[in-house]
């Protein structure tokens, strides 16, 4: 097909691959206090975001992420044509709640932790197709609103597994567009950057039912997903200066580096794990690492995206993961899939 | 921009319109006795669909109308590139569980009961754009799930008040692909259907907090989507044989008549809700009507394509509305606000 863009069994790679203009981080206190916190644009000290729920605190933390890209772009709210994003809360009401003031189109999009490799991707899409101009992929998590979403009242005060990781208070979101159209002297001192590429990623289940262990429930489909990209691409783990997953933490990490290495793929060089560099391993007890669909989002925007601007790295595989259960399928008995989308992001 | 099928504020107008090459309709035993009854693929008698759990049976019909899609399009799950879905159970459980065994890389969604229309967008969007060959849309809601999720346990025996309405077991699965196939002949006996068009819609919270009048939510949106549809486009309420909204019901219905007489649109004559056509109002008790993401997905593929493949109507609006609430939403006094996605399909 004349203009197809299709590349391998499930990878996208674009004829004019879209830029990514502007992102933005917003930050719990923990976070702000990690190993990367003075990457973030903001960190807020109070933990409802001046709101009266956790659910209201999450949607006001994803309203400042929206609002504080679209002011990095120089832009309205009126000129972003769509917004793709969601949450992990039972019927997105995180985003629902934080952004319908915006008045912006929205596709509403669910992919547990790996929500912004989906946002990002179908943003991409719509922007590479002709279908947009201006799209906003966003998406967020709250530490308490998450536990109590998925887990236990924090007031019980339960304790932790030691695999298990800690969910990230943050929101990011990015600005997808057609063109980069700062000034060619703002385009030397810093990289256009570029989605290149998608992989979207299949359901794979383990049979894993530890939800107290979700970097084993999820390293499978990273695995799945990141050897798709190598095939589809016909490259091998060196092609990328990082590969980045979401939120497998220590253990999650290991299962996938073991799990590639039967494929043929050593990625122990150029892995990351937003989870891993998101808290201090020593003083800040967070067992397992950092987990969310922030923690992959605000340390792509936070982080990732300014060391390509500053050309330090020059192509990553970004590839959030995340994990598909609810209370409900979990105490039916039901195992934790995971589904991982990866995004290859480019600076020029 | 040369290539730009951006129509509007909001629509899209596709450059060479999608095909929808196969329907699947799978439907409970209440919808079988429905006045839509005899044109559903399956009608299955047993609530559970084999399962142990409520959630286990909607995952089961979705699978069903999954595998009954594949087969009508004449091809193996293999063929399928990406698979758009999204269902009404918290965290998609449905879904993830329904369709993994597929094995086809998932764009999961969550539009509430609009979800049809954002499934059918994306997937549209993937195929016009060149990304993908054939896709996936698909949706499904089940009466007693639901009401787990979202109202009381079935047992308590609760009295529904007037303005509700019933949530429709089923779902409803389409193949998109970027040509029709079939022979000559075949498609002079039967019109083939293309995606010529989609309008994304906003949420709109007109601050209704009465989850047990979704009509009044939702209709809003409703109207919201259909005037910019109606204004991208430069069109007038005849250019459709029909306006299709997803699961208003009687009173959402009014609601949304009046509300676009006041810009000026009249669309009386050709309106119709999948929500009202679902149920015999007389001797079905459901009150208001129809309503969930599979209420208009089975509605669209078991009634609305074969009138379109018989050509007695030649193009529709297909608007699914959804109202966007959790249980923790509304219990936490918030109010319902809605979201509405259309879709133009038409036949040739």
């Amino acid at each position: 097909m004349e203009n197809s863009k299709m590349s391998g069994k499930q990878s996208i790679l674009f004829a004019n691959p879209p830029y990514i203009i502007a992102g933005s981080s917003v930050a719990g206190k923990k976070e702000g206090e990690g190993p990367l916190g003075k990457h973030f644009d903001e960190i807020q000290e109070d933990p409802m975001f001046g709101g009266k729920t956790w659910e209201e605190a999450e949607s006001r933390m994803m309203r400042r992420a929206a609002d504080l890209v679209i002011e990095h772009a120089g832009l309205k709210n009126t000129d972003i044509r769509y917004m793709v994003g969601g949450d992990l809360l039972g019927q997105l009401i995180a985003t629902s709640f934080g952004i319908m003031e915006l008045e912006i189109p929205l596709f509403g999009v669910y992919g547990a932790c790996s929500t912004m490799g989906e946002s990002i991707a179908v943003g991409s899409v719509l922007v590479d197709g002709g279908f947009s101009d201006k799209v906003m992929a966003i998406t967020s998590s709250h530490f308490a609103g998450a536990e109590k979403q998925f887990r236990f009242p924090l007031a019980y005060g339960s304790q932790r597994p030691l695999a298990t990781s800690w969910t990230v208070t943050g929101s990011g979101a990015v600005i997808i567009d057609k063109e980069d159209k700062r000034s060619e002297e703002q385009l030397q001192s810093e990289a256009p950057v570029c989605v290149k590429g998608v992989t979207i990623g299949r359901i794979v289940d383990y049979g894993i039912k530890d939800s107290m262990n979700m970097g084993a429930c999820m390293a499978p489909s990273a695995y799945k997903t990141i050897s798709a990209n190598f095939n589809d691409l016909g490259v091998k783990p060196e092609y990328y200066d990082k590969i980045i997953t979401g939120d497998l933490g220590y253990i999650g990490k290991d299962i996938l580096i073991d799990l590639l290495k039967q494929d043929g793929f050593d990625i122990t060089k150029n892995h990351m794990d937003c989870g891993i560099e998101m808290f201090d391993k020593e003083t800040q007890d967070t067992h397992s690492g950092g987990s969310g669909c922030g923690c992959s989002a605000i340390t792509l925007t936070g982080y990732v995206l300014p060391k390509l601007r500053r050309r330090e790295w020059k192509r990553v595989l970004f590839v959030p993961t995340g994990a598909l259960l609810s209370t409900v399928s979990f105490n039916e008995g039901n195992p934790v899939p995971g589904i991982a989308h990866a995004v290859v992001i480019e600076g020029l």
